[in-house]
């Protein structure tokens, strides 16, 4: 998505971006408007690094009720999308050659990130339950950082379940390492009961919760928070402090109301019902013209289907091919740190409508059917 | 400014808040309402973090004009403000233990940034031409790095010499070291002949320009720039994604449709002439109640007045009995690293309007009548 000469487009299948056009603009700005009309000079000066103070308060009561988030507003520290908050985790918490765990496939931006901080990157693959520690002890080192995606694991969405969570808890408390709970799609859960944050069952303050507006509002906000224990609320605004200061005050005061009066649940509720029916879409059109060669299983949450490859088909060249006949869809591969070439694909349904939908499988299955020639 | 309840007040004679009062409310919410009304998906999406391509044409062209920046589009890197240049700089370009040179006195976030990339700081005291290499090489050792304020020192306001400038370029060609050249008031000059920026008089590619619009828009926009040689471009970029990723790009076309269509150098041009007056007005009013106890001169640009104690004043107490007045000064030495104390005070005028000047004043020189009580 990022382009050097500032242009982005949202071509079927990219994952990873909501239905901005579906955003509700006009009443963003006139919550914009009202709030700079008459701006209150504490808005417009040096802010806290920590972040505009209502917006704080209103994420502190979100994640208390939406995500069993166990804090107080003290502890909420605003960033710059969930990306700055990796980096503050990084720089905050890793000392140069720190070993720290990711999952395997992982996120790119938060690997990345915990890499500029000096660490040593473990990867420890996922199975059908996510992030296993009992598995990952018997063949690893010590570690100092565990990255994780418990909710929905980023990009295959399994769940981790309950006695695994306490088993991860336990093992963080009595070795004193740090857990990066990464919550990044946990509000377009369509099936199943949504588990609480990881963050809400730790009694030990080992979990940094990392959240973002990203998905739930769009990606150009950027704003994401933290999630800090309150003995690590000062080092993490100094940090914040210096590497750039607050987010823009505007932009945070209009998403605090915004989320106080009720617009962001709503807009979030709508946003779900959609991709939900996006998805099943996306579903039905693969299983129309794809059955047999591309295979794929209902989500239970999140933005994105992952397909597997039949026999024969190469993730790279369908890419490829994909790209030049204007479809974008990723590998499975490009998020894995090692082990084995990957036959699968990521295919984004959450950003697009119901035409772009049915032409993206229709071109795909045109590269299927020409794969060979 | 950085209060832990997100308020910040605007007290006489806070220094570097503008007057955010003035700025054109109306006009920028029509430009975000136009910008946002029929959204581009462009500028929704993760964007480019080197900044929304639009803002850096505007920013290239408008420090090319105003401020002899050699640059074309390409080099400019849209940060999280003035700070967050700094931090990128310190990242980028810093290995750990780097000696950087800083001014002394000098601002605090630029050399707690540069702290935090692990650099070890080395504070040159600044002359009546402000910084000097000559001087500077017979007292120190290597320097990778020298962070200056050439247009006007931070925060004594004196302008580095041509002579100077040039010796300071040939110096870091023949050292590879990088030269920070902050030039963050150069739009607030009231006398005397604008100097180009350093970095357009560099053929060596050694200067990393750093400005900011905290000054001319306001603090909490977070819109800053960095000018770095064609081939950082690169690492700084990615740097910048690592970090946060890019600035909100609503933000960002807003003020580039500001800058293009003339509004920002019509507010700059006015805020030119309001903040000129609020100096003489502050200046006239130290000079009428504060005489023989607090010596003040002209100041030729910027926002604030250096102010020398009378002998038997000691600043750490006035400071201490003015906030008790709501009255807020700084001292000189609070950004000083090393050397004697010194008795100097800075006042803030740009943020104030003539009301509080005047009262700001009375109550001020209350606290010298009653300084021995």
């Amino acid at each position: 998505v990022l382009r050097g000469n500032g242009e982005t487009s949202f071509v079927p299948f990219q994952h990873g971006i909501p239905a901005v056009d579906k955003f509700p603009f006009d009443m963003w700005t006139k919550l914009y408007a009202k709030v700079f009309h008459s701006p209150r000079r504490d808005i417009l000066g040096y802010g806290d690094p920590a972040g505009h103070y209502p917006l704080r308060e209103a994420i502190a009561a979100h994640l208390r009720s939406a995500r069993g988030v166990n804090c107080d507003v003290s502890q909420i520290i605003i960033t710059n999308g969930a990306q700055q908050a990796f980096d503050l985790a990084g720089r905050v918490l890793l000392e140069p050659g720190a070993p720290v765990w990711v999952e395997d496939p992982c996120h790119a931006g938060a690997k990345n990130s915990f890499e500029l901080s000096g660490a040593k990157l473990v990867p420890v693959a996922v199975d059908d339950e996510g992030f296993d520690i009992t598995a990952a002890l018997a063949k690893n080192g010590p570690a100092r950082m565990i990255y994780v995606t418990p909710s929905h694991q980023f990009p295959l969405g399994m769940t981790m379940g309950l006695s695994r969570r306490l088993s991860l808890l336990e093992w963080a408390k009595n070795n004193e390492a740090w857990i990066i709970e990464d919550d990044y799609d946990s509000e377009f859960r369509y099936a199943g009961r949504p588990l609480a944050s990881l963050q809400g069952l730790d009694k030990d303050n080992r979990v940094i919760y990392v959240g973002t507006f990203s998905k739930t509002i769009y990606p150009a906000l950027r704003v994401g928070c933290l999630v800090v224990p309150k003995d690590m609320v000062k080092v993490f605004t100094a940090a914040r402090a210096l590497s750039g200061g607050n987010s823009p005050s505007i932009d945070q005061a209009v998403l605090a109301e915004f989320i106080d009066e009720g617009h962001f649940a709503r807009h979030v509720r709508r946003m779900r019902r959609l991709y939900q029916e996006r998805q099943a879409l996306l579903f039905t059109e693969i299983e129309r013209h794809l059955s047999g060669r591309l295979g794929v299983e209902k989500m239970d949450a999140g933005m994105h289907l992952v397909g597997m490859l039949a026999k024969g088909f190469k993730a790279d060249i369908i890419v490829q091919k994909a790209a030049e006949v204007g479809v974008k869809v990723s590998t499975v591969s490009s998020y894995k740190l090692t082990g084995p070439s990957d036959n699968r694909l990521l295919l984004g349904y959450a950003g697009i409508n119901e035409k772009q939908i049915k032409e993206g499988v229709k071109k795909l299955a045109r590269v299927f059917d020409n794969y060979s020639k």
